[in-house]
C-alpha cells in the first residue's frame, strides 16, 4: 500500500473518531445512530489501513472490498434515519434497510470479482440502489429535496467513484478514490446528521 | 465445474430474475419479501457460477457451501411469510426466523467440513431444523396443511439433497443435485408466493 | 491443537448441548433465549475443536477468533434479556444490541491480527464495551446489583482473559484460557438463567 493511501486511511480514522465522540456527547438519543456510523466508519478505516483484505483489480490497483460490507452496517442506520425522516411505514423501512444491506453486499462481490462477474454484480447493485433511491425521490414529504440532495449528490456519487476506482475499470488511483470516497463519507455522514439536527431543532421535521 | 452446472447455474439465476421482476411489479406490498427471496437468490447462484468459493468434497463432487449462508438469508423471509400466515406471535416468529438463519448457517458448515464434523454439524442443523418445523406442523390453523405441504415436500427435501449431493455422501453428482436443488427452490420460493398469494386474495387467509 | 485443548472444547460442547437441551424443555417462551444462547455455544465449541480457522498468535499460542464470532450472537441475545429486565426502551435496547455485536467483532479483529492493530481494534472494543455497561451499571432500577453481579464479575473477564491469553499478551497457554473462558461462559450464559428464572418466578421481576 502506499504512504498516501495509507494517510487518507489514518486521517479518515482520526476524523471519525472525534466525530464519534462528538456524536456521543452531543446526541442524547435512545438509539443514537449518528455516533454507531462514525464509529463502524472508524472499524471499516482501520482494517482497510491494516491491509490484510486487500486484493489487487484487473488493472494492477488496490481493491478494499471490505469498505462496502462495512457501508452495508453504516447505512442501512443512515436509511433508518432517511425513512423515518420521510415518515414511512415500519415495513417500508424495514424493506429499505434490507435492500440497502444487498446493495452493499453486492457491491463488495462487485468490487473483489474480476470480468464479466465484477460487471454482473454492479448490474445487480446498481438495480437494487434503483429501487432503494426512487421511492425515497418520489416521497410525498415536505422533507423530499433535502434527503434528494444527500441521495444525489452523496449516495451517488459511490457507486461513480467505484467505476473510475481500481474496483471498477481503473481509471483513477487508489489513492485518489480514497481521497474521493471519503470526501461522500463526509457528506453523507456527517454533514447529513448536522443538517438533519438543525432541521429537526427548527421544528421543520 | 462442469458445464451442465454451470448451466443449470446460469439458467436458475435467469429465470429468479424474471421472478425477481415479476414480484417487483406484481406485489405492491411495503415490505416486498417475494421480490427479496427471488433477488437474493439470483445473487446466491451468481456467486456459485463464478466459482471462486467452490471446495471440492471427500467424494471429490464440488461442494457449493455458500448455497446455504443465502439461503440463511432467503428462507428466513420465507419463515417470517409462513409465521405470519399461521398468525404466530412477533416474540414466535422472531424465534423461528433467528432459528432458520442457523439451521442454514449450520448447513453450511456441514457442507463445507469433511468426517466426523460433517456428520456433527449436519445433525445440529437437523436437530435445529426439527424444532422449527414441528411448531409449524402442529399449528391451530385452518392454513396448517397448505404449510405443511411446502415444509414436508418442499423444505424437507433440501436435507435430503444434501445427503445425496457431494455435499453429503457424494451418491449423486454436483450436476443432478444441482437440478435437484432447483427444483426445490422453484417449490418453495416462486410456487409458494403464488400459492399464498391465491389463498390471501380468496379471502382465505 | 493440544489434545488438553480438545478436551475442553469438547467438555463444553457436551455441557451446552445438555443445557440447550434443558431449556428447551424447561423455557416455555415464545422467544427462547436461553436455549438459543446454548445451542449457539455448542455451535462456536464445535468450529473451535474443528481447528480449520485457528490462527497462531504472536507468541506461538493459539488464536480461536471466530469464538468472539459467535459470541456477537450469543452475547447480543443475553443483553436483550438484561435489558428487557432493566426495563429499557426499545430503542435503547436495539442500540445496546447493536452494539454488543460491534463490541465481539472488533474484539475478533483483536485476536486475530497482530502488533498496534491488535491494540487498537483491543482499545476500540473496549471503548464500545464501556458504553455498553455504563448505562446499564447506573440504571435506577431494583434488578441493577443483580445484574451489576454478572456484568462486572462475568462479563469483564472476557477482556482480562484475552489480555492474558494468546489472544491478547500470550502469558497464559491456550489451554488454560479455554478452562478460563469455559468458567465464564457458565457463569454468563448458565447461571445468569437460573438466577434470572428465580427472581422472574419469586415475583421480583
Amino acid at each position: 500500500m502506499e504512504i498516501q493511501i495509507k494517510l487518507v486511511f489514518a486521517v479518515s480514522a482520526a476524523l471519525f473518531s472525534v466525530t464519534a465522540a462528538y456524536f456521543l456527547w452531543a446526541y442524547k438519543k435512545p438509539f443514537n445512530s449518528a455516533f454507531l456510523v462514525s464509529f463502524i466508519t472508524v472499524i471499516s478505516y482501520t482494517l482497510m489501513l491494516e491491509g490484510s483484505l486487500v486484493s489487487v483489480g484487473a488493472g494492477g490497483g488496490e481493491v478494499y472490498a471490505t469498505r462496502w460490507l462495512f457501508y452495508g452496517l453504516s447505512c442501512s442506520l443512515l436509511m433508518y434515519e432517511i425513512a423515518r425522516f420521510l415518515k414511512k411505514s415500519q415495513s417500508e423501512t424495514a424493506f429499505l434497510m434490507f435492500l440497502t444491506v444487498l446493495v452493499m453486499g453486492i457491491g463488495a462481490a462487485a468490487a473483489y470479482f474480476e470480468g464479466w462477474y465484477k460487471i454482473g454484480f454492479f448490474v445487480l447493485s446498481s438495480l437494487a440502489y434503483i429501487l432503494l433511491v426512487y421511492p425515497l425521490l418520489t416521497s410525498v414529504s415536505p422533507h423530499r429535496n433535502a434527503i434528494a440532495k444527500y441521495l444525489l449528490l452523496g449516495w451517488t456519487g459511490f457507486p461513480l467513484a467505484f467505476l473510475l476506482a481500481p474496483d471498477g475499470f481503473g481509471i483513477i488511483t487508489a489513492a485518489t478514490a480514497a481521497i474521493l470516497y471519503l470526501l461522500l463519507d463526509i457528506f453523507t455522514k456527517l454533514i447529513f446528521y448536522f443538517d438533519l439536527r438543525q432541521k429537526t431543532e427548527a421544528g421543520i421535521a
